[in-house]
């Protein structure tokens, strides 16, 4: 059998290859970069093709795809959510994503996207709040200490300044994990024994909690004027976080309107609830935060254009490293329309 | 950096594995198990998700997502189609797929499917034949002779018995390269110099072109009393092989309605045009052929089902052969919690 062409090779990130790529950069480094890509493509928002996520629902989660294309490059990722996996000892997300030459059809890049979600969902998280957060906030509250949690604290302190993180959970032990972890990172680091603890003196709360349930991790009577929140846990049918209450006296800032009113907090408002996309605040088509008073909420549900700036921010990246293998996935025979003669060859 | 546990693992089949596996099991066998598998699969129709392709067009061809799911596991595949591709020295379309544990969201199995989307087309047509088609067809006419065609003459044989494929392309270098590899297969192959001389005596037709236009491959006139037809290459919006009046005198199957409305042939025919379900015939709930007269006519444009009962064929068949390798794809931390946590061990 002859080697595959290189047009047959593609480039393929494995976690271990994600990690060293991380290691190598620096996570800050990393997360602050990752906004940068985020927030360009935002820019360049009208030049994308736009979908909400084709979802496959079962009774103990969803498996979802998120393509879009910006016309020269196509991508797509390959997510599950799974609230019961952390029981089980799995994890709640896990993906991998793809890029393609919109040219040809042929994948540029397969990587893996747990960790890369992780990643991307709080580089975005941390850029909307630079656009919408109170000046000068430099205290955030972290409720649901989660898979996420540590890198929602960096992202905000690399990219918004934030000096202080109050953690809470459920869960205590989840709380220890997460302190444990950000110990030596710059933060002051406060374990709280409730959420009305950990928001107090807090201009920016973020919940990542993962309960497929219509929750309520903030009360109306929790969350205090001139207040950000960062409500990124609520992100498919019937999982949300906040209460209705909240939703009516805050500016609601989105992602993509058709998959957040499916998917966000504001699930549960009426179809015509009035929200603002994030994309036109950045461009200056939309104000952002107006006074010191206003509650802003960014209810994040993770569309498919930061995956997309993501994957290419790995690419981009990964030149010169070594942090990938070849995959041969893509049939090339020397002659295109002779398939089957690659295949008898091959015998 | 500690090994990742077995749930990070992901076989991986290649295009170098893949073609290990048809010759070991042997090409043929593969068709005939494969058309097995995918009826088995049309007989459970109603068990599926099932939605049309998600479909990212550009002024040179098409990208698109494949997703189904039985309940219990989760598939779906890329594909591209670019007729220009073919120019380049590239695949028209190239294709890989993936299965998923519905119920923790975790992948089962990655494979190259630009070989195993040939294998399934072919297998999928002939299948389809084998409840259409006159009984007793021993001849069949295959226009367009690129990269499907040896496999939907091989698939033919193995399950619908034809003895004899009449050929006939634009390009007379693909019919010779078709030729050429039929050779040996104990077919009986006949080069033609033109569609109407490839049509002679043929009870079935198949036309498989890969041009992205309204062409008229078969015209009106061409199309006999008792004929079958099996069209696969109209197979997106703007792409179709027949002229018209063939369609508003034959009896029309498909797979999945609302998609082949979109992209088959009958794409040319008014929203409300009659249609078969192919799964309804092979259920008994519809009739197939009912007279010795009818124009039956297969509108193939391949559905999300076919990959998955391929794709649960390939990981079925893989067990025990080593013809695959084993991606670490997903991120699995010793405490689901700790995605962070692993990351800095790993630094």
């Amino acid at each position: 059998m002859t080697a595959p062409s290189r047009l047959a090779l593609v480039p393929f990130v494995s976690v271990a290859n994600m990690m060293r790529l991380v290691h190598h950069i620096g996570l800050e480094r990393v997360l602050v970069e990752l906004a940068a890509e985020v927030e360009a493509d935002f820019r360049r928002w009208p030049e994308f093709d736009k979908t909400p996520r084709v979802a496959s629902h079962s009774a103990v989660g969803v498996i979802e795809l998120m393509p879009t294309s910006d016309g020269e490059t196509y991508g797509f990722k390959y997510v599950n959510g799974h609230p019961k996996n952390m029981r089980e000892g799995l994890q709640t997300v896990t993906a991998f994503g793809l890029l393609a030459d919109v040219a040809t059809g042929y994948p540029l890049l397969l990587s893996e996207m747990t960790l890369l979600t992780a990643l991307r969902t709080a580089a975005t998280s941390a850029m909307a709040a630079k656009w919408l957060a109170p000046k000068g906030a430099r205290v955030m509250a972290l409720i649901g200490n989660g898979a996420q949690s540590e890198f929602q604290a960096l992202a905000f302190k690399a990219i918004c300044g934030i000096a202080e993180v109050r953690l809470y959970d459920i869960d205590p032990a989840a709380t220890a994990k997460c302190a444990a972890n950000l110990a030596g990172s710059g933060l002051r680091v406060v374990p709280c024994r409730s959420a009305e603890a950990a928001i107090e003196g807090a201009q920016i709360i973020t919940t990542c909690t993962a309960d497929k349930a219509y929750a309520t991790i903030l009360s109306d009577n929790m969350v205090g004027a001139g207040v950000h929140l960062n409500a990124i846990g609520g992100d498919c049918p019937g999982k949300t976080e906040l209460a209705p209450g909240i939703l009516a006296r805050s500016s609601v800032f989105v992602e993509y309107p058709d998959q957040t009113r499916i998917e966000g907090e504001i699930q549960q408002m009426p179809a015509d609830f009035p929200v603002t996309e994030l994309w036109q605040v950045i461009t200056g088509q939309a104000p952002g935060r107006q006074s010191a008073a206003q509650v802003t909420l960014f209810d994040g549900v993770g569309f498919a254009i930061e995956d997309f700036a993501a994957l290419r921010y790995v690419l981009g990246r990964l030149k010169g490293t070594g942090f990938y293998d070849e995959l041969d996935m893509i049939a090339d025979p020397d002659e295109p329309r002779d398939l089957y003669g690659m295949l008898m060859r091959a015998g």
